[in-house]
């Protein structure tokens, strides 16, 4: 935890206040929806409210400062001179409010991201827990019947299934979406109940230590319509060619390219309308970021999926998606699902 | 929908753009964590992704832009002119990518929010729906064994049971909280058995039609320390005079002020360090808050929680916690489970 704040200090030209919370939590180890702390030289203050006081007293290496329940309007008064602050982490209701105090305050975009992009030892364990725990539910979601029964039945099936197994929660509510729903990449499960012909996108992934999991597989139900099975192979090349371009010193807009080149070629080009991938940690969605307008560059230890989609308005949709560690010789691959075209009844 | 929006606009000196995803939500009825809305007088230009683009041409009354997945990057070229926005809706990075365009951005705080204060009666059906099923969920609970069982355990089975009754989720993840863990607002439910002579705080909620619900109860096991006895029943009388005082031009801080006197004279008042209560809608928590530094004044159709609570260190926790629909001769109240200290085994 100080190994953070230490390698954090090598970054700053003046104390930094931290307002993100997953950033608050790398930091720290402290949870809560209503926290900063601020990162000077030879000290770390945590702030926040009386709800989380007894929580806070408990975190080691931090002088606690418990604040009103609007922290920026306390710390306006408390702060003074250069401060650097999080522009994706402060509201710009938040940032007019320091900004009125006394403090000079400097945008630090990125600071505590670019850290957490790049996994320790106990991070990668507990990622590969939660993928772990996600592969077991994927081993025994595929032998259940899905004909007939609806989307959200499905989805919190795999919900019960991530809490026998262990895990704290979710990290996002599992989508579960078949047939036309599944042109939708961000579909909300419904009352239909899925019927034959159809393939069943299911996104899901769960939560240990805090640390997120998230694995995508399209499966089948029979006869499937030849242009979603053409789709389905497809798909499948672009995220298997994009998987072995994964490296550290690859371009995240490089190993993007080769999935969206094949799916390009393939006459799919529109109907791949997202990122290939995204790294993932504390958050499910976090740097670095796999897309065609992505300036970052894979390091050993950046924790990325890979998910390319080809989605058929109206039709269906496909979406193949792995988590990988990112290291100098390639993947390790934490999805052990098998992507071959699964029928499920 | 269109009602929300000529409300809207008749508060409006330009055009306003629309980023919080409630305030999203709550004008056009699209649900995305990735959209903006413009408000001008004679259109509504719903932008969103690739990802969501399904979806918002389903969205009536709107005219659709699918933009890049960095919206406000897009919006910076697109935007001209004098635009209203919302201060606590955008980030401070996302604020400053605006302003590096050709608009002209004017703050506009809490527009979109102090409609959404004041329920309409498809809004008061959901939030009743949504506590009639959480007053089922209590019912059954209280019947069940809590000694023995971790807080985790039944804190998963109200998951279980709101998802049983119907709910569409949870509002936010319920708080089990006993013995010393209870002496913390917000705390995690733990893997620790829950024992005897401790107080057991149950705050849950859950969501119907996009709309929360929130109830806090506390309960005992046997035997109950005495100053846990005599907290709880400072803590229900301070709640029960409080509530008695929620009505339609009532200021918020003085509510919180007659359960606070309450508490403060029975010599709890440091125990005592959050605010009485909070709006609810399609956020667990907005407007109006009950609160010592609140300025709010009550309305008829607002809907809010009054939840004192007196949290002794070391020792155990208290809240009690009704939902109410603010109204011209006093509240109604929407949770029915009783208030009286129930004993569980």
């Amino acid at each position: 935890m100080n190994g953070r704040v230490d390698r954090l200090r090598g970054s700053l030209e003046e104390p930094l206040l931290v307002s993100a919370p997953a950033n608050v939590r790398y930091l720290t180890g402290f949870v809560s929806s209503n926290a900063a702390v601020l990162v000077e030289p030879d000290r770390v203050r945590l702030f926040t409210d009386f709800r989380y006081a007894e929580a806070a007293r408990a975190v080691e290496g931090v002088e606690v400062e418990l604040l009103k329940r609007n922290l920026y309007g306390s710390l306006a008064e408390l702060l003074s001179g250069r401060i650097g602050f999080e522009t994706s982490g402060l509201t710009y209701a938040s940032w007019a409010t320091l900004t009125a105090g006394g403090a000079e305050l400097v945008p630090r975009p990125g600071l505590v991201e670019a850290l957490r992009a790049v996994k320790d030892e106990s991070e990668l364990r507990a990622i590969r827990a939660a993928a772990g725990i996600t592969n077991r539910v994927y081993d025994a979601l595929w032998k259940e019947q899905f004909v007939g029964r609806s989307e959200r039945d499905v989805a919190w099936r795999i919900e019960v299934l991530f809490h026998e197994l262990g895990a704290e929660g979710v990290s996002f509510p599992p989508v579960v979406a078949a047939g036309p729903n599944g042109a939708k990449p961000h579909a909300d499960p419904g009352e239909t109940p899925i019927g034959p012909g159809q393939t069943v996108v299911v996104d899901a992934g769960c939560i240990v230590d805090g640390y997120c999991s998230d694995c995508t597989r399209t499966f089948a139900t029979e006869p499937l319509p030849d242009e979603l099975a053409r789709a389905y192979e497809v798909c499948l090349a672009a995220q298997e060619e994009a998987l072995a371009a994964v490296r550290t010193g690859e371009r995240g807009e490089d190993v993007d390219g080769v999935a969206r080149r094949r799916i390009d070629g393939a006459g799919f080009g529109e109907a791949f309308g997202h990122g290939l991938g995204h790294g993932i940690g504390l958050l499910v969605h976090e740097a670095p970021r796999l897309a065609p307008d992505s300036g970052d560059v894979l390091a050993t230890g950046n924790v990325v999926t890979v998910e390319p989609g080809i989605y058929v308005s109206g039709l269906g949709g496909i979406r193949i998606e792995d988590l990988v560690v990112v290291g100098d010789d390639g993947p390790e691959v934490l999805t052990s699902f098998p992507k071959e075209l699964t029928t499920v009844h």
